[in-house]
């Protein structure tokens, strides 16, 4: 059975490493020429949202899915008729949009952050009024690893913000969390449901640096899974989905979701007993979908902007490495290390030993319920 | 860096994936348009041992190792001066001929059957009055999971054994063992030794069907470990290396070794800590090797013949599947099942579980200590 994948990234080629054992064959759809993923699968050359490759892509694949969720709905569209699409569309086309997004959890219960929809100066003015500084002015489409995004906290950010709004944008409440999580699920063509072990995530100037888990109490477990489900329900979802969420006070506040596999679920490769790469692939080839028991105390360090020497990385005990095959740029995801341990005080020094090595100068908080 | 490899079958395409996300890149040399390693890298097409392919292949690449052993030597004679040679040629050599093989054993000490050359139908008799009957008559050169050998049993089997005796051959003792062994480790190219788990192996007619590991007593560990550690020392091995043994009343009778990954260690991957494909490269490539810890009470079982219903297998809890992209054969080995389980006991359940499923007409003894 061949895989069709829009997006060649480091998702996409993780996904191909966990198939080929499952005698799975991949066919890529990426605009560089060495993409992670090409460099280990059949990939089309070509723009993500090109029409025409994304047709030759359909009618070359027994199903069809993302590393990248940003592909139009329109030109989705006709593709149900060459191959099946998985995830569905409707839940790429909520999330692509920050607005439809928040109507999104505000339809299924999920408490987020308050919210209003910015497309002018005036807009902007009034939303402020109604949700007050400091706030988070976001575009609407296309924003990733804080890309996109400004902190509003004064009135001169207000001026600044308020004269460059280009595109449709989202103002948002500013959280001041106490920590972030993040859960992922896969859910079967069938409607059988398999959840991860909560996620519990430090990003760095919007950038993900360390993913830990299991994290969290029972509690935010239970509540973060029944919203998930929710959500996977809701859209009778196919394949592997994502919601982060800011912790305050002990309450879940949803920030976005992904309709993918995702940065913070990286650990379950040698953490989980499936990962989740494995289950969007089990679940969008109609397969069962396997076991997501943590197997043991789990740390995912992201390897940002250069790769570490691999000799010294490698010596550190039980660290795994995930290369991209990816040129340095600065913030750029090049790879990530796995640490597994028996305890979390365990996990916690050798994810220290790893950031020591790998982000000297970044200053990473270890706060909240390991 | 990229890794050639002399052979593109399954072992072949495990270091790869394996060796993908250590940002390794890999050339095989495989006669197989579709070989499994072929279907993932890339494969110059040709026999293993054509001298001009192999020199192709060694110009194109930081460091030569092999998923096939039985390259001649002097084809390889030349390379070392075109690129570095792991495992090293010389115990390659020993390991391609059987009776080469027995007297590395009798060299470092390690016990093996009592054996005896047979070039002729005198040899043969000779042997049968010195060693007796029941006896196993092999091929000196290629034989695999049982190929080229015939179990010696009566005057009618010796007379029709010594009529045909075409090619170099080793006449054995039978060992009539209780249960049968491996052990697998790698040296680094600092001298740097690390030793995985005891696997208790079943084979049936020949070939490897369950491996369970960890097994075995500390004892059989302790001395299967020290004679693997001598003859990684004698050889200054780079890579991984595997030797097998019959085990009676407690002794460890050594039957063969194999300079490579082997076939009893593919629970590694989903069940130690590093698995022995990554351990083999990373010895190659001079990096630290990595935590060979079970973690957990690990089954391999391998699929033979043909493959089971993906769906049905993947339903089965826990139930890891190696699909090596063959074409089905009779007793050819297609893939393998893993499953890793908090005891022995639930360990044995699920390994009878996928039996049940993959081969439910051959009769598996799960006697030994697992």
């Amino acid at each position: 059975m061949t895989i069709g994948v829009v997006g060649g990234g480091q998702l996409g080629r993780m996904l191909a490493l966990a198939g080929y054992p499952l005698g799975l064959e991949f066919l890529f759809l990426d605009p560089a020429r060495d993409s992670p993923a090409g460099q280990i699968a059949p990939c089309l050359s070509g723009a993500l949202d090109d029409r025409n490759l994304l047709r030759r892509l359909a009618e070359r694949c027994e199903v069809l899915t993302f590393d990248w969720e940003n592909v139009p709905a329109s030109s989705l569209a006709g593709l149900s008729r060459a191959t099946r699409i998985a995830p569905p569309p409707r839940a790429l086309k909520d999330s692509q949009d920050r607005l439809l997004e928040k109507k999104l959890f505000d339809r299924l219960g999920i408490p987020t952050t308050r919210y209003a929809a910015v497309d002018s100066r005036a807009d902007l003015l009034r939303a402020i009024q109604r949700i007050g500084l400091p706030g988070v002015l976001k575009t609407r489409r296309l924003g990733y690893d804080g890309k996109g995004q400004a902190v509003l906290r004064s009135a001169a950010d207000v001026d600044r913000a308020g004269a460059t709004i280009g595109a449709p944008s989202l103002y948002e409440e500013w959280v001041p969390f106490d920590f972030e999580v993040s859960i992922l699920g896969a859910r079967a063509r069938r409607g059988e449901v398999v959840v991860y072990p909560l996620n519990g995530n430090v990003h760095v100037d919007g950038i993900l640096r360390l993913t830990r888990a299991p994290f969290g109490t029972t509690g935010l477990q239970r509540r973060a899974d029944a919203h998930l489900r929710r959500m996977l329900d809701y859209f009778r979802y196919v394949g592997v989905l994502n919601i982060e969420f800011f912790v305050r006070n002990g309450r879940l506040i949803a920030n976005e979701t992904a309709p993918r596999v995702h940065n913070s679920g990286h650990w379950t490769i040698e953490g989980a007993k499936t990962s989740q790469f494995e289950n969007h692939l089990r679940a969008i080839c109609g397969l069962p979908l396997g076991p997501t028991a943590a197997r043991g105390h789990c740390a995912m360090i992201n390897l940002i902007g250069n790769l570490p020497d691999t000799a010294t990385l490698l010596a550190i005990p039980g660290a795994h490495l995930h290369d991209y095959g990816k040129r340095a740029r600065p913030n750029r995801k090049l790879g990530h290390c796995t640490v597994v341990e028996a305890s979390a005080m365990l996990r916690d020094r050798r994810a220290r030993q790893v950031l020591n090595l790998v982000a000297p100068d970044v200053r990473i908080s270890f706060r909240g319920a390991g």
